[in-house]
């Protein structure tokens, strides 16, 4: 998996080369940054995306400029990037952020196949929350029709972690007098707002009240 | 600042092009993907970045690849993406995520001259944590050496925003017996975890203690 292209060149103690390193963030990150050559610039677009087995899916209009573009096959990046915090040391030079960051390098493949298809909103519903899919009216054959997914292979990846304190602890400046350390950020979901068309006596969905009672839990132990 | 390249295509309703905006999404932002060309791939990478005036910077090590070709001038384009909740409708088709993303076009010039170089530093240092320049050491000589800076001017760019409810309330679909709505998501930041290394005696820095309570205030609104 790893090669010359991928290889992580500026601090290598950041680079992790494994599959399931890859697909933890994959599966942890909420917008994949997918970029692509749109004549002779470079175009980063932000997406929503889910993993399916080996696959990175996304999905936009049938009739979306960048959809067909990469529906074409031309050569991608797809970035996906999880801040976990600031990195605060002693010195300017050394401050940072802790962050787990997943870089594919490919090509997408229009996914046409119905089945495939549906499989793949579904993936997309339950990536987004999880547990959505049974409680919504699924798509019809005319939303189908105007949605159009891309598959992307994962083959070429590379992923970077960094993750702890500062790197200045075993420095002079240790010394100073300033505080060193760690500060955590993690993403808390705030109070539901309903639509203000929401018919009466609609309690909220269990996949909501799962994810604030998950979100809950991740908050604790943070 | 709007052209064919930036234009929003697809949900024009969506795109908005006041200065003001770009300089909002960029300012809010915490990490910056970076996109351009490797010879014909396009690599998309995870970056911290500051806005000063008309301008992004970027820093990185002098040693670095990425650093050297996004500083020969070729085409890049500049993404930052902050996503601000879930938006659940009743359908599968129209679930999304509420979000603000500005998208830049244009090309990096080195920053040479020490002055503007650490100006970009202390841009760097405040935008992480506001406040933090005054309590850490200045980059010596040599940590300036050792950092090469990036400016691209904010010329061609493009803002999407998504926000409130899903649009689903005046569709057959607001019939159904399901919950619909947004769950906002915000950064929280976690207990400050100490360097190991931590001299004794050294208390929580003042940018830190205010940071926390600016979060603080903005959990409550959320």
């Amino acid at each position: 998996m790893s090669s010359p292209q991928t290889r992580v060149r500026r601090q290598p103690q950041r680079g992790r080369y494994g599959r399931n390193a890859v697909d933890a963030v994959l599966d942890s990150g909420r917008v994949a940054h997918v970029a692509f050559a749109d004549g002779s610039y470079p175009v980063c677009v932000p997406m929503l995306y889910a993993r399916v087995g080996n696959e990175v899916y996304i999905h936009g209009s049938s009739a979306s400029r960048a959809m067909q573009l990469l529906g074409k096959g031309s050569p991608v990046c797809v970035t996906v990037t999880n801040i976990d915090g600031l990195v605060l040391a002693r010195s300017v030079f050394e401050h940072s952020a802790n962050y787990r960051s997943a870089i594919l390098f490919g090509s997408f493949r229009p996914v046409d196949d119905a089945a495939t298809k549906l499989a793949a909103l579904e993936a997309f519903t339950e990536k987004l929350l999880p547990g959505r899919w049974t409680e919504v009216r699924h798509p019809s054959a005319l939303e189908l029709k105007a949605t159009k997914v891309l598959a992307l292979p994962i083959g070429e990846a590379a992923v970077k972690i960094r993750s702890g304190p500062p790197d200045d602890d075993d420095s002079p400046d240790a010394l100073l007098d300033t505080w060193a350390g760690e500060l955590p950020l993690v993403l808390r979901a705030g109070m539901p707002r309903p639509a203000p068309g929401l018919k009466a006596g609609i309690v909220l969905s269990s996949s909501v009240r799962d994810f604030l009672r998950r979100n809950e839990r991740e908050l604790e132990d943070t």
